[in-house]
């Protein structure tokens, strides 16, 4: 039963991993720079977002996708930055997939958007495992979840371009081992790129945002001229 | 493909159902109350488990399992407390089923541990859906993963007996919402049994050990007469 259920796996992420190239060839194609985050539930994801969309929604054109076990309750807390918001909610299915998210993408004209933000199911084990065509996969991890977290789940840090350590303003109030924390991540990554960031006191805000600025026109750059 | 996978799912939940149902009969021959702790990661099962064997284990005979993706760390922590521990890392999966408790038990006399507490890989998604013959299933929140959690990952919550809000201590520095939290947690499982914890400040710990105390002697007596 187990080597079966291996086997359908298997099929199901080489499945996805060809949808996932789909994906990455639209969002060439259409310029679209395409984030895709990954926390445990709680860690800020939907936080960081709403500030991440309210900051660059007047200079960028930003969508996002939202994917949820159950409750449309992030697509409405994004909503009101003034984004397009499509909800996608899993039901028992623990992550986004790659057709998940070509679904929900269903009518929208990609080449209308230059910055198009996933936030995937609050987990950090099987959204790790599934491609969506992003360019930049960014794990958060908050300060209240431990410094652990990296070794205990290290696809989900392995597999990310950037590593956000999120809460910062919390640091002391939780006694928080930064070092700790940052040679876990560089133990699991070696050489990743590490941002610690608070969404209340802005700490970190604009390191965050320049990354994204400086990747979204890159990639607009790179997109073939449209007609 | 995907409904092959809901249907090999389907088959394991229920070959799962099955293996739970045998562990629950051993449980009750040999009168040990068993505990299965769910949680996001970073919410305080192990800082919990160890603050209850710390004290329980001078006057109980408890075991522990702890399950992970990776890492021994928790086992390690937890064999401080001077109890029998075994760590069960499950790689890919994201939670333990009753086939891996079963083999974790293979050789432990069960009739000699009156409290055995499983400690649940760290999501709230997957463990939910599989029983583990455990007399009481509790599913911790901490105040700073917000209060929506319960409406997101209904089943988690809606599946355990107990709810226990941790980190009750952090409650002003996170702005945590208690009334808010209780509602969620209200809605998705009507007078389910609720306490608010702090294992730093001690808050609510005594409510939960005579909780469990209770429940291990109940269980005690119900246990058929050794020869």
């Amino acid at each position: 039963m187990t080597y079966r259920l291996v086997e359908v796996q298997k099929s199901v992420l080489s499945k996805n991993a060809g949808l996932a190239r789909d994906l990455r060839q639209r969002f060439a194609e259409s310029g679209t720079f395409v984030l895709n985050l990954l926390s445990s539930p709680g860690a800020g994801k939907t936080t960081l977002l709403e500030e991440t969309l309210r900051r660059l929604a007047s200079t960028h054109r930003a969508a996002a996708l939202v994917g949820d076990q159950a409750t449309d309750n992030d697509s409405l807390r994004l909503a009101r930055a003034k984004v397009a918001v499509r909800q996608i909610t899993t039901g028992a299915e623990c992550r986004l997939d790659a057709l998940m998210v070509g679904k929900a993408l269903d009518g929208w004209a990609l080449a209308d958007y230059d910055l198009l933000c996933i936030e995937n199911v609050g987990n950090l084990i099987c959204p790790a495992e599934y491609d969506l065509g992003e360019d930049l996969r960014v794990t958060l991890m908050s300060v209240t979840e431990g410094e652990d977290k990296p070794l205990k789940y290290p696809l989900a840090f392995n597999t990310a371009q950037t590593i956000i350590i999120t809460k910062i303003d919390l640091s002391s109030a939780t006694g928080f081992d930064r070092a700790a924390a940052r040679a876990n991540i560089e133990r699991v990554h070696p050489g990743v790129q590490v941002i610690e960031l608070s969404a209340r006191s802005g700490q970190g805000l604009n390191e965050w945002l320049e990354l994204v600025e400086q990747r979204v026109q890159a990639k607009r750059v790179a997109a073939p001229a449209s007609v």
